[in-house]
């Protein structure tokens, strides 16, 4: 573990984080907002979108303000393994930023795309070991395809996280181009292997949240080709899974849109983590 | 006028435009964020530091929410003319990117280097024009060189200005090495020519500010070789200049203090300029 950066921001400590993974072979990135207090602190995870690192959040998220006041830490991991020797793609969405949260099966990825274990059970491990965090109380949000990573990484894993959201998610990659071509690269074109990596799939297959809050614009111009929020509406509805699903009128899919409602995220989350409250 | 951008942020625009500067003979790129409303709104000027384009703030200073609770404009202006034809220098602290808000009348520089006119003269013209904006009542802060900027445009102008702040500013850039270099550079080595673009000689030679506040990071590292803020101090003590400055502790020179302290920034101006009230 090295400690690339740590700045004082917001009465908190936002920090910068290298470590050598097992799961993807590489040295991995990723952010951490420390509120103040000594903690344990519950712990809102964040998955960023394509072609994003840790960066992209930590600058733009606006999301320490309401951090410190509610007292949660702010984890974002990278979007997939990166360097010289992993394998990539001169297309902004397969490869080096795309990592989808799938281990891959297939070459030339299967060697370091190992987000899922790296996001599921390693980052996991790294940061409850390293820092003051409760892990009792995790949510877990993302934007575009790591709103996708957000709502996969919960229904796989029941009982982890007490609260869910999501920014401009891809609800069913196995319907839309995106997930339709990461996954057949990183997971074969048998789509059996898909389902475990779709939330729409997922929660047909049993799989739920206790409730979710999912923000995308009316302006963002993936809404119709790749997010396709009426997917998750109509399978949240067979399920009995609460959702709020807002459209947000003029938004686009960009940080502009992100950090205007991170903090209404963070709130939905904090109610269910029980943080920003004074202890009985 | 060329719109380059136009995002949707809480709820209010953030814009990007480009223009052909008569001043620089550049085009030269300005960001602005209207409020919701119609307008006109007080506008809040922010020049950038050192290397920034308007970009920097605009991504990470965390301005939009209190701009849009208040109803402020918030207008951020590039820090030099940029360019193939535009003279430039190798170092980060001369030539594109450290435009010091001067006219330059040294060669190369006397060419495109006109901040100050731009600054001054044209980009208030281009605002008043274009958008909704209430120039009577304008504020205006920086960050370390657009600090020096905003104290020195802000005392050069008496009457222009209700409100003037600054992050981590450069308050006497006759003594410190970014200033003389700089200076030395564009407006020759006669130092008479650089009282006019040095605050504390500003107020030395009767200059005067209704009152100031500036924030600093007490880990800026910075403070003792740039900064000097006991200059200012004194400056405002000698002149009787209400000076609220505040040494916060733990904060540096990025945008992670920026953005901590821009909505008590915020704040001050818009007490000043009566915005954020409802009118009577």
């Amino acid at each position: 573990m090295e400690k690339l950066n740590d700045w004082a921001s917001h009465s908190g400590r936002q920090q910068l984080w290298k470590h050598a993974s097992r799961e993807t072979g590489t040295d991995m990135v990723f952010s951490i907002f420390l509120p103040p207090g000594e903690g344990p602190f519950p712990v809102v995870w964040y998955l960023s979108g394509l072609t994003c690192t840790p960066s992209n959040v930590t600058e733009k998220g606006e999301f320490r303000r309401v951090c410190a006041e509610l007292g949660l830490a702010f984890l974002a991991p990278d979007t997939s393994p990166r360097g010289e020797a992993v394998a990539d793609d001169p297309a902004y969405d397969l490869g080096q930023g795309a990592g989808f949260t799938v281990d891959a099966t297939e070459a030339p990825w299967a060697a370091n795309f190992r987000m899922r274990s790296y996001i599921e059970d390693e980052l996991p491990e790294v940061a409850a070991l390293h820092f003051p965090l409760d892990m009792a109380r995790q949510g877990i949000t993302g934007h575009s395809m790591g709103g996708h990573g957000a709502l996969t990484v919960a229904l796989r894993n029941p009982g982890r996280f007490r609260s869910v959201s999501a920014f401009s998610p891809i609800v069913a990659p196995s319907l839309v181009p995106w997930g339709q071509k990461a996954f057949a690269a990183y997971l074969g074109t048998d789509r059996s292997a898909w389902a475990l990596h779709d939330a729409v799939a997922l929660i047909d297959a049993g799989a739920r949240l206790s409730d979710v809050m999912v923000d995308i614009g009316d302006a963002d111009s993936f809404l119709e080709t790749q997010l396709k929020p009426e997917l998750l509406r109509e399978a949240c509805n067979r399920a009995g899974i609460p959702l709020t699903l807002r459209l947000q009128p003029g938004y686009d899919h960009s940080y502009y849109f992100v950090s205007t409602f991170m903090s209404d995220h963070l709130r939905w989350h904090a109610e269910r983590l029980g943080a920003g409250r004074d202890p009985l």
